[in-house]
């Protein structure tokens, strides 16, 4: 019996998210134990890092699981998974960790990049892909205010409200833009996120800088947004069709 | 009555190409001539700059048509054929151009690019954007084989075999990749281009250097396949997600 961590790819377009919820939803994680069933010849359980939203992809999604098939070399589980998953989910990497590591607990990091389209009208090829806007925004004043969530918060502002009670306080390590041409893209790191948080932020971001491009005043910094822990005072949640979990990282 | 002339951006994913070939079959142009056709109230019919296969995307195609819906003034048009279009297709701009303007015997040049990833296994959200090779290529020889194609030449080695008897002249422009991390682009523009060309031409230049990388002898130089006029030469044809036409330049 190995513990085995996987590194999973997957196109979020046609998933009602990662995690299993009604019965018959298309989901990362029906596809993915069904993959494994098959290999294994029985139901085998896995931990996910992050779930993620319906239309939300992943480039680095990371899964933990029991598995009895040591015939199978470590340096072939990835293939042998992939080989029998649909052409939108793929197994990247998968090596084995010490009996009974925890894919979800033992995560340290998380790393998420939102992508932005500056197009009038959105390119058809990157609908699914791109959150687009209108106007090409002042960057500058992105990252100025993007700095102000960098460091130890209490982000309810910035959360889904269902998960109202929990604790709120998270560590953002960076929050970054980079701009090419007209494609520009927000990358943030934390110890982890809160349901919506990366989606709440980037929304918020952007209502900002489009009033400030109209003309009108944005009396609160960023900052002060934090303190005020007021989900209503934030700007609504951005599509997740731009939104890609690109990577998780642990304490091996 | 007005010549209009569109610029249409499309996801090549889900339909059978550009034309309509036969009954039944999902083209782009049977969803923009029933655009029109409601736009209307009678059918219209068009003229494409160029055609493109099945799976090809476009951010620049063009295409004209004549137009009695006077009422509209020309700054609308483009919204209000895309507001009769599905989600994979928008018309990026409108304008009027002289009577009887032919989107294609007008066209002076076209630009395509081709989208690689280099990526031991293909990430699923660029499945359909782009082609996967394992390894990373040598891209000052890549260059080097591509500057071979500028200019003036024959280019029945990289057409499609259908077409063997028109003439296979064509003028390339230029013929450049672009490298950024794992992503490569090939740029190329000419005055026209064959059936399948810079699908024959992309496949042929990666064949060519992962022979090398594998340490086999590259012996003809792109010059001399295209000498040889010789279809069996060249390498195969690339897969259709990674093209895009980009634009088409009139002389308006």
């Amino acid at each position: 019996m190995r513990t085995y961590l996987i590194r999973v790819a997957y196109d979020g377009t046609n998933f009602s998210g990662y995690q299993v919820q009604r019965q018959g939803e298309r989901t990362v994680q029906a596809v993915l134990e069904r993959a494994l069933l098959e290999l294994h010849g029985h139901a085998v359980s896995t931990v996910v890092a992050g779930r993620t939203d319906s239309g939300v992809h992943a480039v680095g999604q990371y899964v933990s699981f029991e598995s009895d098939r040591d015939s199978i070399p470590e340096h072939r589980m990835a293939a042998a998974i992939t080989s029998r998953l649909p052409r939108d989910v793929a197994v990247l990497h998968a090596q084995v960790v010490p009996q009974g590591f925890h894919a979800r607990y033992r995560a340290v990091s998380r790393h998420y990049t939102y992508h932005l389209v500056v197009a009038p009208v959105q390119l058809p090829h990157l609908r699914h892909y791109s959150w687009a806007i209108p106007r090409h925004p002042d960057v500058a004043r992105l990252r100025h205010d993007a700095e102000q969530l960098v460091g130890c918060h209490d982000f309810s502002t910035f959360a889904a409200r269902r998960e109202r009670d929990a604790n709120m306080v998270r560590t953002v390590r960076y929050a970054e833009f980079l701009q090419e041409k007209d494609r520009l893209q927000f990358a943030i790191g934390a110890d982890g996120f809160l349901w919506h948080m990366v989606r709440s932020i980037i929304g918020t971001l952007i209502a900002r800088e489009q009033r400030r491009q109209r003309g009108g005043a944005v009396v609160e910094s960023m900052g002060e947004l934090l303190l005020a822990r007021d989900r209503s005072r934030a700007g609504t949640t951005a599509p997740a069709a731009g939104l890609f979990l690109q990577d998780v990282e642990y304490d091996l």
